[in-house]
């Protein structure tokens, strides 16, 4: 069995021969892949941050239009390969090929990179701002040397290193891309590294452009992040992980943008409750049991409370609860994870409402759980019950009444979202407004009437939140062009030389319709226009 | 003696008796002023945190007009009180009351709390994004809680934690601050603190939007910077300092915005040394003593290529510092450290070309200095050489060639500035071509035939820089509105109710002047319009 190669400045490179190995597993069979991927060593990650380097400094040097040549080239290259990459994906992941894999995720990563591209072009993330008068000119631009792009295992496309959302920020941004397949899925990552390869050809760029490993040792890991060589870090995955990278960035001062965990808080009020609790029970449990609960935007904390609507909301989701079959998870170790999360909430006194159905089919199953505790219980150990489980799980909490609700909520940590269920006739109104500040501080997006899971790619999109949800509140890990800021350098000329501005800062318009700030006014206008 | 009050929830407070003192210093005479502070404990610290919140849950409910009028009464307040804060900033930092004080940085000052009232009432900063089929509308808002601005020795105004730059950014953004003197100018800052307690009870702001004290244990400090009662924190100072700080905010996600160290390299290319080397000779020696040579983009490094009008550059600035005056520095320590700076670059081999007069007068007082160093010798310690030595000293580096100057420029550190001087005939261009763009990812702002002293508060101003000149390369600490997006929480409201919404982000244009990026584009117009 050949060990695969990675993808080291334009070249298909097999590992050494004493390279550390591994194989990923099918999560449907729960049968290892017959498949080899290699472990990057210290001198292969150092021969990747070189040519990084050397592209970076090449990029800098090119219109925008040829990154976003190459964003359109690739997504037509992963669409053409729509099916066998569904496939891959599916045999690594366990994911659905349909509708999850072709019908959602596909389109939606070819959909960030074309979006990327389109942004790029417009250069609008860039927000030049020119004071004619002091001849001061700043645009954000790029940080001038490649980032680092680490996806998480639950999203075999959208987020993946070499193919998702920071991929194509980093790319738009003029960053060369040195990506770290999730071991989860290395078949399905070399595939789209291929695709990516043969774009950049296709369109001219460098082929460093794009490089990609599949694994390496934390320590050396940690080395790279900390390295002079990298610029920036854009990470998607646990928060275990994700702080020891941020400790390794943070000590030289770089910049690491993290989306970690979160139990998305869900309040249902009681007018809410009142008006339609068997309905919301229906949206609560399909959000929650959606993709066997495998989302960061997964409603993993219910607030309600206590009441007869309550109860009638309860009653139903155990039902649907109960009913739900096993899901299949990504990785082998998640099935067993979620049962020691629920047994340790049990074992706080967590009432468990209803597990779902187990099945003697092979895989990496795991059976849906819903669990109750009191507010009283909750306050007594917060952060505990607020702990992560991923998969299809949620925790109900019930409090006594709304000045109980409201200590809970100032207790809430950090999450990516919040949402209120209030009632149409304005009765929830007074607790929405008591509860809304202090829930608002928690998250980054906050909802009405609505589940949290589906993150729309949108210019208003904030994925993201306080740490340790996120990792700079200002920032979102989707929706363009906003995502592109955070690989951004603010740079000011101070009377420079016309000739030696970038474009999009001399005093003609280069396009005739970019937006800038032109002394205190938004404008498509030229310098000295009027 | 008695020992001077803080500013602790609206109330000058006196310390407890036991409190820790101490006592600032006339930099013009040398002798202690004869007035007592105290050191703020980690209880009165506590206070304050809490105070701030419940001001901060207040803030978030006013208009930011009224943010706008407490920024413009304080600046009414200072402007009226410019002779009697000049002579307390004189007497305790040695700066000259006119033109320095009265003339430049108070006007800059109160400057800068008008820009930053208007920018609070533009909204502008908010960068309010709509995407109307989608019912997703984004913006910047506050952290919600206070934010600790921690000021530097050299600007008793204008960087100062009660009035500075940071100050104008935090509150103009909705959040309390919690003002920390420098304990080198604690009677100017506490008259500021007064003046701004008055401007907060004619403006109706809560009394805690503003507290302050003039010292602390540094371990007490680095508690306050990790607490969860603190959103966010600015500071203006030395590198050890802030680092520090840095690691305590890192370790808990917190946003730290700093501003250090920087020797802010000059360039000057050839052809630019053969058309005016005496003329440049005075420019660079007229920006490196001014205020005597105590600015953070005071020019530190000079890099030159070895020629006879580089030797006529040398001695024209040599003849300069030679005859320079020794300057009033800010504190006691500042004149040796700059000696032992000075000593430790000629022990590495830099020659000491030139050092001002010495002086009989008492006070704090530097002599200014100037030292050579070849290319060749620059590169055995790269690091070494580009110590800062904070005061009116700067070390010339004469490079052999222009390939020796390229390979020095890649190994610049991260400073505030760059500066490139070049011949109008064009013969310098080709040279400058090759360095820029090694040279532009060291710094925040690059300047063209012009000294980086002199920092304009404009829009397009870029003051900061890669890590350690900057903490976050994408953010300015000066400029209005740029250094308030620091500050921002970027929040998502999806699906949310109207009249839940904050008024940015309802359909119809709240001013209807503010500029909104509605389904892709920028537009003064309501939600729906045409």
């Amino acid at each position: 069995m050949s060990v695969q190669p990675q993808l080291i400045n334009g070249e298909w490179r097999l590992a050494a021969a004493d390279a550390a190995t591994f194989s990923p597993s099918n999560p449907n069979t729960g049968k290892q892949h017959d498949v080899v991927y290699p472990v990057a060593s210290a001198a292969e990650i150092g021969e990747m941050l070189d040519a990084g380097n050397v592209a970076a400094a090449q990029l800098r040097a090119l219109a925008p239009s040829k990154l976003a040549d190459f964003l359109n080239a690739y997504a037509n290259g992963i669409d053409d390969a729509t099916e066998e990459l569904a496939g891959l994906a599916h045999s690594e992941t366990g994911l659905p090929v349909e509708p999850r894999l072709t019908k959602v995720e596909i389109p939606r990563t070819t959909g960030q990179l074309r979006q990327a591209a389109a942004a790029a072009v417009s250069e609008e993330w860039t927000q030049p701002v020119i004071d004619s008068a002091n001849n001061l000119r700043s645009r954000l631009e790029s940080l001038g040397q490649p980032v680092l792009v680490i996806g998480p295992n639950n999203f075999p496309f959208a987020y993946n290193g070499v193919a998702g959302g920071d991929f194509a920020s980093a790319i738009a941004t003029g960053h060369p891309v040195i990506a770290k397949a999730h071991p989860a899925h290395p078949g399905t990552t070399r595939r789209l590294a291929e695709i990516a390869l043969a774009a950049l050809a296709s369109s001219q760029l460098p082929p460093a452009t794009v490089q990609m490993f599949y694994h390496c040792d934390p320590e050396d890991g940690e080395l790279m992040v900390a390295d002079p060589r990298l610029g920036a870090v854009g990470f998607t995955g646990s928060e275990t992980t994700g702080r020891k990278i941020k400790a390794a960035g943070d000590a030289v001062g770089k910049p690491v943008y993290l989306e970690m965990s979160s139990v998305n808080p869900v309040i249902f009020l009681p007018g809410a409750m009142a008006e339609k609790a068997v309905e919301l029970a229906a949206e609560f449990s399909g959000s929650c049991l959606l993709g066997a609960g495998q989302f960061c935007t997964n409603p993993g904390l219910i607030l309600t409370i206590a009441g007869k609507a309550t109860e009638t909301f309860i009653s139903a989701a155990t039902e649907t609860f109960s009913a739900a079959p096993s899901g299949v998870m990504l990785v082998s170790s998640l099935p067993s994870e979620l049962n020691e999360s629920v047994a340790k909430l049990t074992a706080a006194g967590a009432e468990l409402l209803a597990r779902g159905k187990s099945a003697a089919e092979p895989g990496f199953l795991a059976q849906p759980a819903l669990l109750r505790v009191s507010g009283e219980r909750f306050l007594t150990d917060p952060d505990g019950f607020q702990s992560e489980m991923f998969g299809p799980a949620s925790l109900v909490v019930v409090a006594a009444d709304e000045d109980e609700l409201t200590v809970i909520a100032t207790e809430l940590n950090a999450s990516l979202t919040a949402s209120f269920y209030s009632a149409t006739d304005g009765s929830d109104d007074a607790a929405h407004d008591r509860l809304s500040p202090i829930v608002t501080q928690k998250a980054g997006r906050i909802l009405n009437d609505k589940m949290p899971t589906g993150v729309a790619v949108s210019p208003a999109m904030m994925h993201g939140g306080p740490f340790p949800a996120g990792g700079h509140p200002g920032f979102t890990a989707v929706g363009f062009p906003a995502s592109l800021r955070r690989f951004g350098s603010l740079k000011c000329y101070d009377n420079v030389r016309p000739e030696r501005l970038p474009a999009s800062l001399r005093d003609p318009n280069p396009t005739g319709r970019m937006w800038r700030i032109i002394d205190g006014n938004w404008t498509q206008d030229n310098v000295g226009a009027d």
